[in-house]
């Protein structure tokens, strides 16, 4: 017997479950696998011995396409980070035993950077123990920060939700002429790739965001409020993107600055964005109608907006680590290389998943415009191939179809 | 002569533009009317003379198309409210010149109750001073607090949109294996009907959000801290929606109790949501993970989720509003009247606005559960039909086409 265990890990996105679909294809393609199973919560499924019969769903294609476009982890997600085997190999020994006991030959983990870190020590642990499986990673993360690839699945789909909001936005603040600035805060705490999608608001003609701020560039507040000065001069609405996690040139994060001396009625402090914090300052400085805007969870989950690209590479990075897998490979990640923008040309491939692990791709500050306010044009070939197509999303009494798995 | 002026008025919703197609869908039919005009801004482009020519977009097709599927209010908006003409008649004055000026006959008004007194006022005001116009008023809410019509062009959109965005984020806040509880705060001041949307997330099986709080109904901080620990102890991921209208016995808004206290370090107080307020409470009281969530404009713009049913019924009350006005009706609205919820059938109908204006349809107290914290099989037989189908929503270079009038 040569069975296959599959999970995933870290924060949901609306692409996750097309990968998972992608591996499942590769089995019954393949034949060469006996048996499917899924870990329930990540890696804490095959630590705890909690994994899901897959079997039955690999053969229904209805459900397999409603899974496609289900948002998040249909098997659950976890947190876990794996500690360093030389200092605690229980949660090691604990894995093989399951692996051992459901006779699972290959384990594929889609995820992000903690996924990848556990891919690596889990692979170099069975190599130096001498076990036999064969462990590949395919990536996830909305935030687009994994390395080695040229994108990751799921950040495709956030852009187009982004850009679509955005561009909705638009035209929402500029019907009364008044001066009024709505300031959208975007995910990213260190990689501003999501804030830039904002950009791609434009792509129709539209002014989109009017100011876009990302966190690899250091923030001052006295230029943000000479910037929004100067759109008001020109226009009433002024809408500004900013990623959740600007900081100033101190390293310290713009959200802070407002919120650190606010407390509410327990003395409890608040939390405050950082476009809840320029909100305040913008009323504080400027004195104009300012309101603030969260995405929030709507930009990873929002899977009737996802971007048909976004779907198909993420089925096809599910294969290919399967395809791996099966080849031999161990310790390596499914991966996305560009070829060229224009036209939009990719081909699979698999990297050593030791130099994706705890590594972080930023935005280069070659694709942040010199005002430090907008995104260039390199970064706008980049963008636009990763928010084409709409899905074949299914609708149910007016809303989308979903399925659970457990 | 005899010309046509529209105009739209109040807050954007994803439907109002498709009211505004209709109207000229019929003037193109009607062959009665010789030239269209659009005020900008809503009345104040009647008093100041600040109107678009209609007449080249009337005979392109596929502007129409667009236009009927882009959100906000294509001519502009204001938040205008008319003085009694006893006391003050020079903006009704300038308005006549301008209908004399253009040779305007027939004023059609797309918007909400503020909207709706103005037909009330200028129509009262004509009549008594001999003027022979023919003053319509077409309905349109996404608060769906309009008197005398079943429900509201705009409504069903931002209810598929709210039922959408719940179901997406059940998947997102299960994904984890540790107690959380996630505030989503839903527009609505003084009506509930938005927030009871929530609950069209279980349509297909789901369980939406667990927990529901319409602002018709007294909030009371102990018993919402009792059912969300019930909600905890039978599940890890607790969903509840709010509307940010929820006030206690005593009418203060739930908003303000928590926000009270707060103030930056500018010493500038803190206006939190209803959802910000709670997420403290839970934080205070219960200390699990909790996390709030303002759908914010989004509710009200997201026309890439639009409803079938309400872009065809915003459509017809506009060609309804158009061919009333032509018959010599005056001083009244276009509305729905339900004839049936399975099968779904309604008929339009015109009603006397003095009835609509200054009048605000709440939710009965009967179609909420007598917990408190959820609504009734009734109030899901009336939601049900509004928000079925999807529409012919056009994409460019990955995001919704779009069109502006100025």
């Amino acid at each position: 017997m040569s069975n296959l265990l599959v999970a995933q890990s870290g924060g949901p996105t609306v692409a996750i479950n097309a990968t998972l679909v992608g591996v499942l294809q590769g089995v019954r393609a393949s034949g060469k696998i006996d048996k499917v199973y899924g870990a329930k919560n990540g890696i804490e499924g095959a630590i705890k011995d909690n994994l899901i019969d897959l079997n039955e769903l690999i053969r229904d294609t209805k459900a397999m396409d409603t899974l496609t476009y289900t948002p998040s982890s249909a098997l659950g997600s976890c947190r876990y980070k794996m500690k360093d085997w030389r200092k605690d190999d229980e949660p090691y020994r604990k894995i093989i035993e399951t692996f051992k006991k459901y006779d699972i030959k290959y384990f594929i983990y889609i995820g992000g950077n903690d996924s990848m870190d556990t891919v690596d020590k889990l692979s170099e642990y069975c190599s130096l123990n001498n076990h036999d499986f064969f462990i590949m990673g395919a990536p996830k993360t909305v935030d687009n920060d994994l390395n080695l690839t040229d994108h990751s699945p799921g950040f495709g789909s956030a852009a187009k939700y982004i850009a679509t909001t955005i561009a909705e936005l638009e035209r929402d603040i500029n019907v009364y002429d008044i001066p009024a600035v709505t300031i959208v805060e975007i995910m990213g705490r260190n990689a501003g790739w999501l804030t830039a999608a904002a950009a791609l608001a434009r792509v129709n003609g539209g002014t989109g965001a009017d100011l876009i701020y990302l966190c690899e560039k250091d923030f001052d507040n006295e230029r943000f409020i000479a910037d929004v000065k100067k759109k008001l001069a020109e226009k009433p609405g002024v809408l500004v993107a900013v990623s959740e996690g600007v900081k100033d040139s101190t390293g310290a994060y713009v959200s802070d600055q407002m919120s650190s001396g606010a407390v509410d009625n327990f003395g409890h402090k608040y939390i405050a964005g950082a476009a809840r914090a320029l909100e305040q300052m913008v009323r504080n400085e400027i004195g104009c109608k300012c309101r603030s805007i969260e995405l929030n969870l709507m930009q990873r989950a929002a899977a009737h907006i996802a971007s048909e690209t976004d779907i198909i590479e993420s089925l096809m990075l599910g294969q290919k680590a399967l395809t791996c897998a099966l080849d031999g490979q161990t310790g390596k990640m499914a991966a996305i290389k560009r070829l060229s923008d224009k036209p939009y040309l990719v081909e699979f491939i698999s990297v050593p998943v030791n130099e994706v692990a705890n590594h972080e791709k930023v935005v280069p500050m070659e694709w942040i415009t010199p005002d430090g306010h907008d995104v260039t044009e390199e970064m706008m070939d980049y963008l636009k191939p990763l928010i084409q197509g709409e899905t074949n999303l299914k609708y149910e009494n007016g809303i989308p179809s979903q399925i659970k798995l457990y």
